[in-house]
């Protein structure tokens, strides 16, 4: 594998680690790439065509009952941070047939009822597919924790839980990618303020926002705490500074390349005399 | 609505009407576009803004809760007629998050245990979305036909169940357009002789396709039959030449943009108070 365009690859350099300080990210910067906003646009579009291929072979390869491997890419992030823009412009590079997205909203009565990893496991990837998360299970530790909405003990319990659920997932063959897209308060205090100028993205908007913006160190806190007790060896977390949008769509892309080629799908042989096809084709 | 490239739009003359003959289509002709193949993916690619446009009007729209409209397209072909390929280069050039797409293989056994459309219904998309059936309930009456899957008094029933759950469909505010992508036995011929020839493409290839291959005229006979009786004044089906993949995609992009012209979605206006929010966001 060759990146010129990185002095490190971001699956390194955002990997959350051994005492990962989220107060240490800065959300401005654009951590192992060479070049700007141009020369990253100009990469995104030239890394499309590896992503595609990529996923073709995944497809093919469990099409052919040859693997069970898949991706998910779990999307977490502050409001106006990029979740949908990583979708548009990363994921909507890939064959739509190969991907399965699920937004995880405010979850329903029926939800609530049953244990909060429950609607999770239902949309979980199958083979040969990249899934992608709009938000997730760890809501139930973020805002769940900063709005109390459930009790300590709860909570608690939750990290241990999804823990052992993530260690689930990826026994079964998914390559887990958690993103987290960290913008600073001014930045998105500048996204929130567009979405308010521009009549056409008003519909973006709803006073909860600044709401929760209010909440913002109490949020910092729940996802530090998060990050601290779910990143592990196989399921880690990887937090991408987003105040670029460029850089962030760039960062998650190189993460589901990487995914990938770490799955290193290749096309089916022929289960059936290719030759004989030929004729049989040929005659009719 | 301005079409400099088409001489007549297709959501005429592709419109399967009264009188419709599916052995008078040319699969081979690009009717109404006057332009050659470079023009045709000029055009595609011009036209994805528009498209792209109108759906995140719609999209919009929903989410405010200010409309309940929604489209589904629905395509069926003989195999390698190119229904990837509208998936992957005219739904693709939506926004993902926009999209719902679901493919219908042969049915489980649960699904078999119900009645034929009830896989069907849970797949509908929401209001705000473009749904896309890749296959659909009309299988079940085309290879169901052909096959014999099921007694002639349960297809005859199908074809009235179909017309009335569509009406059913309509009148709930989704735009269908029912697509039957048209090409010639010797096209099919050509494609089906390039997967055999590419070894990245044998995973494509299924020796069960020369089989169906060979029950080409009582397929066409099926498709005339589900068209003559299921294609209404709020359902119609488009037959759409698709010996060309551009022109096929490049009408089914137009077919689409027609559907959402005729919704014409409008940003929602805001719920809240825009003065004061910019307010309470600056002293945020």
């Amino acid at each position: 594998m060759n990146y010129p365009a990185w002095t490190a690859h971001p699956a390194v350099t955002l990997r959350a680690g051994a005492g990962f300080r989220l107060d240490d990210v800065d959300a401005g910067a654009t951590p192992g790439f060479l070049g700007d906003k141009t020369a990253g646009k100009r990469e995104l579009h030239a890394r499309r065509d590896r992503l595609g291929d990529l996923q073709e072979r995944l497809f093919a390869e469990s099409r052919a009952g040859e693997a069970e491997d898949g991706v998910l890419l779990v999307l977490q992030a502050m409001d106006t941070a990029g979740k949908g823009g990583i979708i548009r412009h990363v994921v909507g590079g890939v064959d739509p047939q190969g991907v399965e997205l699920a937004a995880f909203k405010a979850p329903t009565p029926e939800e609530r009822a049953h244990d909060f990893l429950w609607r999770i496991e239902k949309r979980l990837p199958e083979p040969g597919f990249i899934g992608v998360f709009d938000r997730s299970h760890y809501e139930d530790v973020l805002i769940g924790r900063v709005h109390e909405l459930a009790g300590a003990d709860e909570i608690e319990r939750r990290y241990d839980a999804i823990v052992d659920f993530e260690r689930r997932v990826t026994a079964s063959g998914i390559r887990l990618i958690k993103v987290m897209l960290h913008i600073s308060p001014a930045e998105q205090k500048k996204r929130l303020m567009e979405r308010l100028e521009r009549p056409d993205k008003h519909w973006k908007y709803n006073p909860g926002d600044v709401d929760e913006r209010m909440l913002w160190p109490e949020y910092m806190k729940a996802y530090q705490i998060a990050i601290e007790r779910t990143s592990t060896e196989d399921a880690p977390w990887y937090v991408v500074p987003a105040d670029h949008k460029w850089y962030a769509r760039l960062a998650v892309q190189e993460l589901l390349i990487t995914a990938l080629e770490d799955i290193d799908p290749q096309w089916p042989t022929a289960d059936f005399d290719v030759e004989a096809e030929k004729q049989r084709l040929a005659a009719s």
